[in-house]
């Protein structure tokens, strides 16, 4: 018996969002299905994040306990990846203690979200990133993510969510840069509100526009105030990036 | 009643590739049923590129008579993508001499050719690149295409077609370079034949692998050898990038 950390990828656009349920595809349940085939039995599961419908990951972490000690840990990704469907790969495949546990021992999780600065449409990335027609400054939105850093009750900023009745977080990281040809917001905390992410994106892309001043973001982060935020950003943007546990280096 | 050119993109994932057919979802068959709908009548097309099942365009051009002269030039795409699909776009419009023909005045054709060099799998990336598992040399690549370069027989690099008897063609630059996380193959030539790309990338992805000399791959041409090629490269990397008309200013 082998307690293992899984590191996947998945393509979120086919999915009703991670968690199983009783009707629809989800991450969850077409994983819960490859390791039922695979170990001839139903297994059960830990997932570091839990992502919306047309969410995607590159970095999602699970964790479950198999029985099947015949196959080395070199080529389980491999034999998992084949009871998989493709728009779900298992990237990484590690042996952890008796207690590890992919959702608790967490310390960081961060989310990528993609934004493409275009007036053209792109069909190959509609499914991928977030379209907008103008061109924010890189400069202007730095600046104003930088008020999100620290600890903050994110009332304003995301989802009344009855999962997380404490809507106090603390952001490591917040901030944009370029890759290839998309805008990317980074940002790192040791979790999440529920649609958190999305509305900080959204709100920055808005008040970027609007030249709304850092001081006047400190002040909308303040008054705890759903109806001060921005839209929402689409979920096609937003991709679970990487998720670091206690035993690992810390890299922003 | 204006001859307008249309630069089109699409996503091919999800077409039987461009034309028309009888049964099954083409490119060129939405087009044309977005058009009858938007003119209320059929009409014609002439297209630059015919894309086969898979394949891509961010720079397929089309043109076609349209009597909608109560559209003003700057509206007409946005109105065009109003009946088409999601994964079919029109990016610009022109309105060219009555004389203008998309297929016959087409003076130069580029595609490019996406390869990502990943040991894991990407599953955003899986309709849209072709992935390798092997690191290729860059400049090894570069040296080795440079032999397609000029006025060739490519029936080693192509299958045949009752289409297209003269199986001699003119490349005017071939050439690979680094886009993001991609290794990308972009080739222009006046025309191609069918699969020629995808069987250059293939074969010199394997030649580069098998460390052929650039005299080998010239003495594969010269044979005139279908079974001297290496394997036909997936139609997911492949996207018809760039169509170039006489009275337009060429560059690669």
């Amino acid at each position: 018996m082998r307690n293992l950390k899984i590191t996947m990828a998945y393509d979120g656009s086919n999915f009703l969002g991670w968690q199983q349920q009783k009707i629809g595809r989800t991450v969850e349940g077409e994983i819960l299905k490859a390791l039922q085939f695979m170990h001839n039995q139903p297994l059960g599961l830990h997932a570091a994040g839990r992502t919306d419908t047309g969410v995607h990951a590159s970095g999602q972490v699970i964790n479950f306990v198999s029985n099947l000690d015949g196959i080395p840990l070199q080529r389980y990704a491999r034999a998992f990846n084949s009871f998989l469907p493709l728009d779900i790969r298992a990237k990484y495949v590690e042996e952890k203690p008796e207690s590890f546990h992919a959702r608790y021992h967490a310390r960081e999780r961060s989310y990528k979200y993609y934004i493409l600065s275009s007036e053209l449409h792109q069909p190959h990335y509609r499914f991928y990133c977030h379209r907008v027609v103008h061109k924010p400054s890189l400069t202007a939105l730095n600046r104003l993510a930088r008020a999100f850093v620290g600890t903050h009750d994110f009332s304003t900023f995301s989802s009344p969510s009855e999962q997380n009745p404490n809507p106090e977080r603390t952001v490591y990281n917040a901030s944009f840069a370029i890759e290839g040809p998309f805008l990317v917001f980074h940002v790192v905390a040791q979790s999440f509100l529920w649609r958190m992410v999305r509305s900080m994106v959204g709100s920055l892309l808005t008040f970027e526009q609007e030249s709304i001043s850092i001081e006047e973001l400190k002040a909308k982060i303040n008054a705890k105030d759903r109806t001060q935020a921005g839209p929402t950003a689409p979920a096609t943007g937003l991709y679970l990036h990487q998720v670091r546990y206690k035993d690992e280096h810390l890299v922003y």
